[in-house]
């Protein structure tokens, strides 16, 4: 919870534009790669220095430069001077704690977004992603090296692929497609624990499940708050007011809408099935908790009038003419009999038992 | 509940518009049917083949296209070319999960919206129903051959339907309202199921009513999903921003539009009444039960103090003078009466009982 | 509840503007009534057929048509037919369970509205009222007689009513105020309903009254129903956009929307109020309850370590010094009467009594 | 809470306009009074009749005039005539259950608003008054005679006061001024009475707190009503869209639109702790009930082992070789004093007591 | 909470911009700090008297003047005339019970907002700041001295800064900045008294946990309502509208904007974090208490059947024949250990163990 805060304070005083690395150092080294491609064909390069990356920068081919490692503050600022890149952009790019945001600065437009990087475990880590889409160029900044893009790079790679012929905006379109469509696997996947957790709940409601309904809760509560923001984001893109961005793209932008729209439907369907198993399950819990005390308190009330009785005749009067008749004893067995059926016979049919 | 997000993630790094069915194969071939017809005569045919399809394409007359499923991804392909189908709409017409939107293309307006198809059981199949409306031909898409739309095929062929005069945008309203309309059969049926239950409810509460509350719960969620974004999609087609569709039109489109509106209010109204219900029915569950409690624990009560004093005259001492009185022993039967009798009026004078 | 939907899906197939009856004869009989008047004077009719009426559409007066019972499909088919009305609004007409609405067809305006008919019992039946209003003449459509506008039409036969001196609009416009009057008169009821269920609960707070809430909740989400469009139908109207409504009567009309604004307002306040007295009641309840359990426990509680010792003299070991003091019972007493006393001052000044 | 809605109805069927006095009486005569005022001096005045505020009525200095009482239907109909007043604002000042609203005649404002007239008790009345702005003219109109607006009327008596030099619209601000400030009294009032119960919720929660807290919602729920539209009232005004406002004025309405907002902001807040008083309330006589419960069923539960034990050795079987050992009497004291000391320790090693 | 109203009502009835100070004096004597800075150096004063200030108002170079303390009412006065501020933003200035706002009077703006002063223990005080921007000039207003703006400080004296570049609206950023870059620190150290609580609450829940998360609760009401219009502030500040704030500066209060509604996210999710909490906590507690009790309800049960028995043998009957058996007294064990073994086992099938 306190990453939501945590290093937040750690910048108040500065000047504006301090670049100040607000995460954790999920890459030992910075990595720059760069695909460089057009129709014709596709370089690649891993240049050591962030002064190779200019011969990119006035080309008619597009370039995707993508730099994984943030905790290097002076490669960052070198490519921000390099590409013209405004400093409070650089700050957002070091702040991992951002929201999705879309910032259009005229000769780029600048996107945060967060990707779900699953771990092996059940759990999946939130990874700031920043996008820098300009004329003909896009960089993202990513915080560690994951599997995420290699498919859309084995696209570019691909001698006939599409995106071979389409501009920067295309590309920049592609990897927020990846993105949101990664979402889903994630969902698919919270989706199934769901599924386990009710399963589970219907055939032995232990107590540690509550735990688990309230972790998944957070867990959707983490979600919400990477992708609501989103919504507005992919909104705003695909309203076309940048001339960054073709028409032609525009209807594959709002595809990407749409998709946002249903990742957010369904974790609010998530959030709304979650809160009906913790009602179910407390007031199942509370219900057959109830069942048992009656059940237990009806054997105590049966017997409570027996033990009344044979206390009668364990009494020490001189005078109790019962204790000297002959059928006595066995008389008291029939009268405890009759009295227990009788008292039986009552709750059972008051739906008591 | 996984089936919100089942196949969702399948596509991730694929280019967008590569076609891929998600859902289930509810019928074995695709059956492709064509009606084509103007006020002078209607004809029928099942095209083998989707070149057939072609010669339809540019005449006078309205045709009408039915697609019945959607896993021939090589069929939907083939349709796509042929009338010039943009390849996010192939995409979304083969991705089941879709929620319902409209989308403007231009020379053509794409649909999507959910059906429910009864399967004679109580929890009615949702499908996904795909409409394409162009200038003088509407193409539908459907995952399994249901009878849905043959009352309106027989309008249409019925010699002096008015639809016949009319075009393919009078059509295409046909079918949505068609749809629409048969929401309401499906919401009269939920709405038996929640009046049965309640009367149920108020003769016999047992365990298993909060499962079937939950059930219709998740089941008016699974409803809301699916008809809560048509709202929006049948304003923006009453607006009248396109031109396929014609004033005239609007008038009837802006009906279906209230229909839709009145079948959320009555989801809406059948979530109130069962939130109502499940309060109702736990709070009933925990006074009947506290009531219950309240009678035993009285009995015990009752019984407590007497066997206290039966205790009492049990001991053994040697100088107990009442052990010896002759009328010690109905003496303490009187006074036990008096005891029993004093604590039932007072509890019952303070609402105990 | 089945009433919101039952009947509508009826019509699923059929073609629009296919004229059927949804809702009950309340009836035997269809009446008209005619009522014309301007300054000069009012003539009253009741025509026999629908053909009667035309006579009355193109001249100067005002005139105001009453159609009482909606089941003779016919007449409404010929009025339509004879006064130009839209097949859709027809079919509107038919259909009782419409929420409300605003529509303009340019030459007349088409209001739906609902009206609460007290039936002498406490749940005020609900009624559909259409409303027609055209240049020089409105039409009424009812499901049964009752005495509404009984008082309006007084007053228009009275010599030197303003009303006569205005026009159509002026009378739908007393019109809408009668009906949306007589909403208060039906809140004023529930009101009273509520104020004694709330004496009552303060009294003795019964089994039932959990039931009389929730029908009572019932009831407000009926009104809510049939209310709440009402407010955006009135300010359409308000707003002036229709040629049909003077300026003059504008200002009656925001009048009127005013109301409807007051009785939604108050509609929400009862809610508010009726949560507020669940929610007390079922905590008073509990509260209730645990006071009496507390006691009980006490009761028991006091007496338990007191049979235990009386049991203790009661066994029957040969070598128990205690049995053969000759003070050994009255101590026991005294024993027994301070632990008691002990153990209730604890619980006193524990606050457990 | 009949008060929301007793009168409603007693004037459905009468033309508008229809002057009905709907409130109670709470003054004996209707007083009129008269503040005419310029930089050079003021003159107050009591008129007898309404035709003497005729002379008032073209000057160039500003009027004030004050009309406390509403009962005499024939007063405020020559005023309306007097100053040329729409019948339907006549109705509304008279209808005392109005909720606040400003409506725009062109050549005057009117005003309604609610204030809170303590009584010395702690719920203070409402009192419906209403403003009507005129060029050179403001009426109030009061239900009693209070003490609201002396401090404002010895201000205009001031020799110097800047308010002398200002038009009708300052005059008509200070008024609603007053009014607003005057909210702020009553809400001190309330926040000190709910941090009273506050306190005594923790020194002792009796049973009669839900009842308190209930009636400060209830409280809450009524200013709310009176004050909520206020909002859309003071926003409206200080959009500056009527030429009877100057732009030197608007100013001061803004400063009073804020002050609006910040009662109605007190006001959620009030709601949003008395929420969350009723909570804690609830979980801590529920959890205080739990502990009482616990505690009294340990003491039960370790007593019925040792009363067994004495029941065991209090049965008369002829062969029971324990009766016979000397030492038989005290070891069971010795073993019971083991079983409760070891029950003792357990419960307490889980945290039972 | 009376904090809310407290003094609010202090004023009523007095000529608007009366100016009194309402809040506590924090300081005791006002003191008036003047930075007057360009690119070339800077100069720093603490002027005794306001006339002092009149030098610094129109120079070309940047002044930002101090005021700590606000109850010496003649300073404010004097400052008011001197920089023509309007007597309402005086008695604004004064009132520190506001919330934020920004109100555009020509040439100058006047922003309120609230800054957090941690006092070293857990919750920190509200204090208001009042910032008015004028064309070369910025006035803040703070009711104590502390250490918040001391590092901008700093900032502008060091040499090179960029801030001595720019103007008095880039000033103004640089405050607000501070003052909400702060909110983090502040929202951070309640994230780590959340965190800590909910941890204490998994270890160890007692009753005043309750307390504590309502306390918490009841501090995110008072952020949130000195937050939540800061918002706006900064949103209208954003769009740029007065020719106070130059194009430039623009994307930097943006900056602060997204960082207010991080703020406000963050709030948001610590609310839900804490009904998340408050809702485990209570179910947590009530399922335990459950427990607890069943294991003693079923202790007694068992018990209850055997006391019967050993009653049983304990009566004084002539005739009883098993008292006379050899192997009675260890048959009747054999039986008693039987059973309430079948009665521990049934328990242990049913899980109620």
């Amino acid at each position: 919870m306190a990453k939501f805060t945590r290093g937040m304070g750690r910048k108040a005083g500065l000047p504006p534009g301090s670049l100040l690395h607000i995460g954790d150092n999920r890459v030992e080294k910075v990595t720059i790669s760069v695909m460089d491609y057009d129709a014709s064909g596709v370089r690649e390069e891993n240049p050591k220095t962030v002064g190779e990356l200019l011969r990119f920068k006035n080309t008619a081919t597009v370039t995707w430069i993508n730099i994984i490692g943030l905790h290097d503050i002076k490669i960052i600022e070198r490519i921000g001077s390099c590409f013209d890149i405004h400093p409070l952009v650089l700050e957002d790019i070091l702040d991992t704690n951002h929201r999705p945001k879309l910032e259009d600065y005229g000769h780029y437009l600048y996107i945060v977004l967060k990707s779900f990087v699953s771990q092996g475990g059940d759990n999946p880590e939130i990874e700031q992603i920043s996008i820098i889409i300009g004329e003909n160029y896009v960089i993202t900044f990513q915080e560690q090296d994951e599997a995420l893009f290699n498919t859309l790079r084995e696209r570019i790679r691909s001698e006939k692929a599409r995106i071979r012929t389409l501009g920067a905006d295309y590309l920049a379109y592609a990897l927020l497609d990846t993105v949101v469509d990664n979402y889903f696997d994630v969902l698919e996947a919270l989706g199934e624990t769901i599924e386990d957790l009710e399963d589970k709940l219907v055939i032995e409601p232990g107590r540690n499940a509550m735990q688990e309904i309230h972790n998944l809760k957070r867990r959707l509560l983490n979600f919400k708050k990477s992708l609501w923001p989103l919504r507005e984001v992919m909104g705003t893109l695909g309203r076309g007011e940048s001339p960054l961005v073709n028409k032609a793209t525009l209807l594959y932008v709002r595809d990407v809408y749409d998709h946002t729209i249903r990742v957010i439907d369904t974790l609010e369907t998530y959030r709304d099935i979650l809160s009906g198993m913790l009602d179910m399950y407390l007031s199942g819990i509370s219900i057959r908790m109830n069942q048992v005390m009656k059940v237990l308190t009806v054997i105590s009330t049966v017997f409570i009038p027996l033990t009344f009785i044979v206390g009668v005749y364990g009494m020490n009067f001189k005078y109790m003419p019962e204790l000297d008749w002959e059928w006595g004893y066995p008389a008291i067995w029939v009268v405890m009999l009759l009295i227990s059926a009788t008292m039986l016979a009552l709750f059972r049919r008051r739906k008591w038992l």
